[in-house]
């Protein structure tokens, strides 16, 4: 059976990003709406619904739209519980009104659950059937498949890997939340924990010591950046093996910003990994990075609305 | 439908005790063998049989065995993996081998899926649908409901709460992993905390200083045993608040010897949680008690026995 033509509509703080997707394949070039250029969800409702229905003249075999979020949902009523970045959007019932201006079948979901579900069906999670997905970039953010399903929790709150402690009496996040990962692996924590670290070292600080910049320094001969890498990973691998002993699953997928860091985080993780998991954990579990990009968001929104016309008795 | 008669075997390191029962009702008197006075697993095999078989000629309507064991278990073969205490019981088909020997449909998982097993179909977690459940005792174990059913991960080895880690640079657990919560507050860990805690102050340290006792102490005017509990609270709130952003449960439920002490334990730990979780979580959260004592392994293991014969065809 092939995959229905559908819209992926991923929500983010900068830009509205849509696209026809048919499977794991973008059908159409992406196109955006910048999101702050609108005043209040009304407008922006608006402008996603207009540019839905300039799409559907160009792919008139569209069956359905999958929104991805970047925030908090009630996901049976399709209701906005607060988005992060984006001012206003308080229980918005945005799948409601989608469906209601389009007539196609709409869902909506938190965007690490969209990437989470993307990763497992097509990408690095493929064949797993229970898999952590960890984002690493300003935050650090999660979703979980368990027993080949997304599990989202009683509120659907689950899968908040970057609020987790690694630390009960370290760094506060921002609910009170001590030791909380991305307040340690943050981008701009990892930042600052290096410029620290070659100050404190008498090392001039390298201009650009953005993560991706400390990485390449890493790969190189620059000993602090690679113990900058090594304090990330240390950071990082206590909280997975946290997850780990809780949840026994399969496969961690790994992506974001910080993740194209490569080898000079992923090593020291696996020997971290390996020094503090039973050797029945460690040998039944697979530490692989995400393969989608900055598409896992269209690409999982649109796998769920895609099953949407699996589920429903019309299809 | 009334609940079928099925034996339950809760196998420990002290004895393996034996009872027939039926929903949530001990039908008979609880029958113990005692563990360590069988060398090998044949001759307490061939002493558990025995003691079925002759518990079977005044129940004969018994219709299913469900065993739970203190240790890693392969669920679909039931083969023990290896057992806490109890040695030459690794990779024992032990399910295989009292299904052989009586003839009736058996089951065999871990005792901490066991209690939580039976604390969320009778007891404490009754009514709720994802649900944390941790053993507070010597060490600390734990066992998980997701969506109405055990989840087990994927080599049988999810729930071991005890291994989480709440400090990343903290006391070694049994398996190389750093701040392993049982190393902070086991029975064992209590008593040592407290100690020195009284030493601290200059105070005797109370002759009787198990958690039990502590607990009574803290109960009264002993500012140091009061102390003492809320510093539990606090390394046990660390991980609970860690696992409640990762799995976003609708009910944790707290039981073994520790959890005991009553107040002095929850009322602390309620607090640290409160200070700690977003409202959304917080608020959808029960922390309850446990209900059952020593018999949730045979009450958990003997619905699991009762389930196995509504799944099969011929029941």
């Amino acid at each position: 059976m092939s995959n229905p033509q559908v819209i992926g509509v991923d929500f983010g703080g900068t830009s509205v990003k849509l696209a026809v997707v048919e499977g794991k394949n973008l059908l159409s070039e992406v196109s955006r709406i910048p999101t702050q250029e609108f005043r209040g969800p009304d407008a922006l409702i608006e402008a996603i619904v207009a540019e839905v229905q300039g799409i559907r003249e160009t792919h008139p075999d569209v069956k359905a739209i999958g929104i991805g979020v970047p925030g908090a949902v009630d996901f049976p009523t399709g209701m906005t519980y607060n988005l992060t970045n984006v001012d206003g959007w308080t229980n918005i019932p945005l799948c409601d009104r989608i469906r209601e201006k389009t007539g196609l079948p709409t869902v909506l979901d938190n965007d690490a659950n969209c990437m989470a579900f993307a990763e497992w069906k097509y990408g690095a999670g493929k064949g797993y059937h229970n898999v952590v997905c960890v984002t690493l970039g300003t935050g650090v953010g999660g979703g979980l498949i368990l027993n080949d399903q997304i599990y989202r929790g009683t509120a659907f709150a689950a899968g908040e890997i970057g609020q987790m402690s690694i630390d009960f009496s370290g760094v506060q996040g921002p609910y009170g939340n001590s030791g909380a990962l991305e307040r340690y692996i943050g981008n701009r924590q990892i930042e600052e924990m290096a410029t620290k670290m070659y100050q404190a070292k008498g090392v001039p600080v390298p201009e650009d010591h953005s993560p991706e910049a400390l990485a390449d320094l890493a790969r190189g001969v620059d000993e602090v950046a690679k113990e900058a890498w090594e304090r990330v990973a240390t950071y990082l691998a206590s909280c997975l093996m946290s997850t780990v002993y809780l949840l026994n699953p399969d496969a961690i997928v790994i992506g974001g910003g910080v993740a194209y860091a490569g080898e000079v985080l992923f090593d020291p993780l696996m020997t971290r990994l390996k020094e503090s998991l039973t050797v029945e954990c460690y040998d039944h579990l697979a530490i692989v990075p995400a393969r989608f990009g900055n598409t896992a968001g269209i690409l999982g929104c649109s796998a769920m609305a895609s099953d949407l016309l699996k589920d429903s008795p019309g299809s």
